[in-house]
C-alpha cells in the first residue's frame, strides 16, 4: 500500500510513518515544521525531540532497514498539496497536518488566524487533490473528541438519529468545541462531510482523545527515533505536564475543580487504530466516524494516578488546584461511545501504573533539562 | 445609531444602506466589488445594476438628501476590517460581505477556494475587530436557510432540544448544506457561536431564504438607486430566472422534478427584518438565530405562478424540466419555523400576483438587453 502521511514530523505523524513502513508499506511523509517554529517562538520547546525528517528517516533506515520518503512542504499551499498527492499516488492518506495547540489558537489574533487558515486550507486542499488526482484514495482524518465538547447526553460515534415532533432523521452528532483549535476540527468535519456526500469521496474521521506515551515498537529501537515530548502549556497535554511536574517536584497543577473528563489512549493504540482504519475501507460516499479512545479519566483521577505511581518511585508528588485559564465545564456529564475500533480488532493498551512509571522514567533521564517556566498556563481563554 | 454595512454594494447591502440612512442613522458601507468582478469574469453581468458606491451615494444624497459614507476595502484583509470598524465605531454591524453564489462555489478549485477563504476570513476578521474595538456592538450576520438543507424533521429557528437515551441538551439545529457556498455559512455559524459563548459577543444570525423584488421606498425614487438584478445561472435566483425567461419567451427551466421547496421573502421584508434585529438586542453572550422567510414554495409552484401572471400580461410562458445540475433532493419534506421575526413585528409582503407583475414589468423595460446565453446552468455539482 502507498501511504501518504501529512504532518509526519509530529508526535503522532512520525511514529505512524515508522509503523506503516515497518509493516512493509511505501510511506511518504510531508511536514513544514510549523509546530517546531511555533514551539520556538512561544518558548515551548519539547523535552524530547528527534532531528528533522532528513535526520530521522536516515537513522530509521540505518536501524530498521527500510526507507521512508519525505518532503518539506507547506500543505496549506495548494500546489504543494497537489505535488505531494501526485508524487505518492496514495491508497491511504493520513491527515495529521494541523496546528494542534488549543492554547496557541486562543493566544491572540495572529495565532488564531494562522490556526483557522492553516487547518482549513490543508483539509480543503487535500479534498481537492484527492478529487482531482486519486478519487478512490481513502482519507483518514484525525479529528478530536473535543469536537463534541461535553454535552449533557451520551456522545455517539459521529452520528445521531434524532426524533423530533414525530419524525426522524440522522445527522452529524452536534459539535460544540472548547477552543478555536477544536472548532477548526469541527469545520474540517463539516467540509469533509459536504464533499463526501457530494462527490463520493471515502473518509474515515477519527475523533481522538489526548494521546500519551513514548513507546512504540520502532521508537524503542533508538533514542533518536523517539516521538517528541512536550510538557509546556502550549503543546503539552495534561498527562505530560503531570509527569514532568512529578519529576520536577512541582505540585501537579489541576485547572479548577479537575472534574474535566476526557477519553485518553496510548500512543501504541493510535498506531493500531490508524492501521485498522486503513484495513477497513468505509466505501465510496461514506464518512465513517470513530471515537478513538480506550478509557476516560477526570483530570483529578490522572493527577491521583501520577501522584501514586510517582510517590511509589520515591518522588515527592503533590497536587494543587489553580485557577482555570480555560472556559470549560469543570464538573459535567461525560459518556462517550467508543466501540467501533474495538469491533475492528483494537487491543487496548491501558494507562496502567507500569505505563505511567515508564513515562516517569523516560522523563527522569532528561530531568536536568526541564524548564519550570514552561509549565504554568500563559494563555487565558478570556 | 451608527451602522456599519459590510457588502454594501450588493443586492441586499445597498437597499439596506438606503433604508437605515433614510431612518436617520449614520451609515458606512464597505465593499470591494468582488461580486462585480466575478460577474464580469463569468459573463454573468446583471440586467439591472446601479453605479459604483461613489456614484450611488452621490445620487442618493441628491435625491434623498441624506449622506451615506462608503469605503472600498477587502474585508478578508484584517487591516481593512479593523480600519472599517475603527472608522465607524458602530452600534450595529450588518454582515452581507460574502461570495454569495452557490454555483460559483461549485465551479472549480480556485472558485471554491476563494469562496471558502473570503467568507470565513471576513467573518473571522469581523469577530476579532468587534472583540478588540467595540465589544458591545451587535453583529447581525446574514446566514441562509440553506444551512439546514432539507431534513426529514421540522426545522426550528437555529436551535433544537434533543432528548437522547433519557437525557436532554440544547444544540445548534443540525446543518447540512447543498453547496460549498452554503457550507461556508454553516462554518460561519460554528465560528460565531464559538466566539459568542467564549467571549460574550452578541450576535443575531439571520437564516434567510432567497429574496425577490426590486422595489423599496428609496429605490423607487430613482432608477439609478435600484438594487442589482441578476438572472444568470451564477447569481440569479430561481424567481429572477423565471421572470426573465417569461419575458424572453424561453420556457421556465425547472431543475429536475421541481419539488425543491424553500422559504422566500420580499426585499422589503429583508429590510424590515434587519431593522427589527437592530431594535431587539440579543444580549451579551447570546447568539439569536431567526429564520428570515415569510412563505414557502416549491420550484414548480413558483413556475406556475410566473406562468399564470405572465400569460395574463400577454406573454407566452411555458415550463420545461431540465436535468438538475445540482445534487439535491427534488421531492422532500420541508417544514421550517419562522415565527421569531413576526413576533418582533414583521409585516410580510407576500409574493402576490401584483408583486410578480411588477417584477415582470421592470424586466420588460430591459428586455432588449436580455442575454439568453446567461440563463442555462453552466455548473454541474459533480
Amino acid at each position: 500500500m502507498r501511504v501518504l502521511i501529512l504532518g509526519g514530523d509530529g508526535y503522532l505523524g512520525w511514529p505512524t510513518a515508522m509503523h506503516f513502513s515497518a509493516l512493509g508499506h511505501e510511506v511518504l511523509v510531508v511536514d513544514n515544521y510549523l509546530r517546531r517554529r511555533i514551539a520556538k517562538k512561544t518558548h515551548s520547546e519539547p523535552l524530547i525531540e528527534g532531528g528533522d525528517l532528513a535526520t530521522r528517516t536516515a537513522l530509521y533506515e540505518n536501524v530498521l532497514g527500510t526507507h521512508i520518503d519525505w518532503l518539506e512542504l507547506d500543505l496549506a499551499d495548494p500546489e504543494s498539496m497537489f505535488h505531494a498527492v501526485k508524487t505518492q499516488r496514495p491508497h491511504a492518506i493520513i491527515h495529521y497536518a494541523e496546528q494542534p495547540s488549543a492554547p496557541f489558537s486562543m493566544m491572540e489574533f495572529d495565532a488564531a488566524r494562522l490556526t483557522l487558515n492553516n487547518n482549513l486550507n490543508v483539509t480543503f486542499n487535500l479534498i481537492w487533490a484527492v478529487l482531482q488526482e486519486c478519487r478512490d484514495a481513502h482519507i483518514i482524518k484525525l479529528g478530536t473528541m473535543g469536537e463534541y465538547g461535553t454535552p449533557n447526553v451520551d456522545i455517539e460515534e459521529g452520528w445521531i438519529e434524532i426524533e423530533h415532533k414525530g419524525r426522524r432523521d440522522k445527522f452529524l452528532f452536534p459539535r460544540q468545541a472548547g477552543s478555536l483549535y477544536h472548532t477548526t476540527k469541527v469545520l474540517d468535519t463539516d467540509l469533509l462531510w459536504f464533499y463526501v456526500r457530494t462527490y463520493g469521496l471515502q473518509v474515515t474521521d477519527l475523533m481522538q482523545g489526548p494521546v500519551y506515551g513514548l513507546s512504540t515498537d520502532q521508537a524503542d529501537k533508538d533514542h533518536g527515533l523517539a516521538p517528541n515530548f512536550h510538557y509546556d502549556d502550549i503543546f503539552g497535554t495534561v498527562v505530560n505536564r503531570f509527569i514532568v511536574q512529578a519529576v520536577a517536584s512541582v505540585p501537579l497543577t489541576v485547572y479548577g475543580k479537575g472534574g474535566q473528563t476526557r477519553g485518553y489512549l496510548n500512543l501504541k493504540d493510535t498506531l493500531q487504530c490508524v492501521h485498522l482504519a486503513t484495513q477497513h475501507l468505509p466505501g465510496t460516499g461514506q464518512m465513517r466516524i470513530l471515537n478513538q479512545i480506550t478509557e476516560t479519566f477526570s483530570v483529578c483521577e490522572i493527577a491521583e494516578r501520577v501522584k501514586s505511581v510517582g510517590n511509589a518511585m520515591g518522588l515527592n508528588v503533590d497536587i494543587k488546584s489553580i485557577p482555570n485559564p480555560r472556559k470549560e465545564a469543570e464538573m459535567h456529564y461525560y459518556n462517550p461511545s467508543y466501540s467501533g475500533l474495538k469491533e475492528m480488532g483494537l487491543q487496548p493498551h491501558y494507562m496502567t501504573d507500569e505505563v505511567l512509571a515508564e513515562m516517569l522514567e523516560a522523563v527522569l533521564r532528561h530531568r536536568n533539562r526541564i524548564d519550570r517556566e514552561k509549565i504554568m498556563p500563559r494563555v487565558q481563554w478570556s
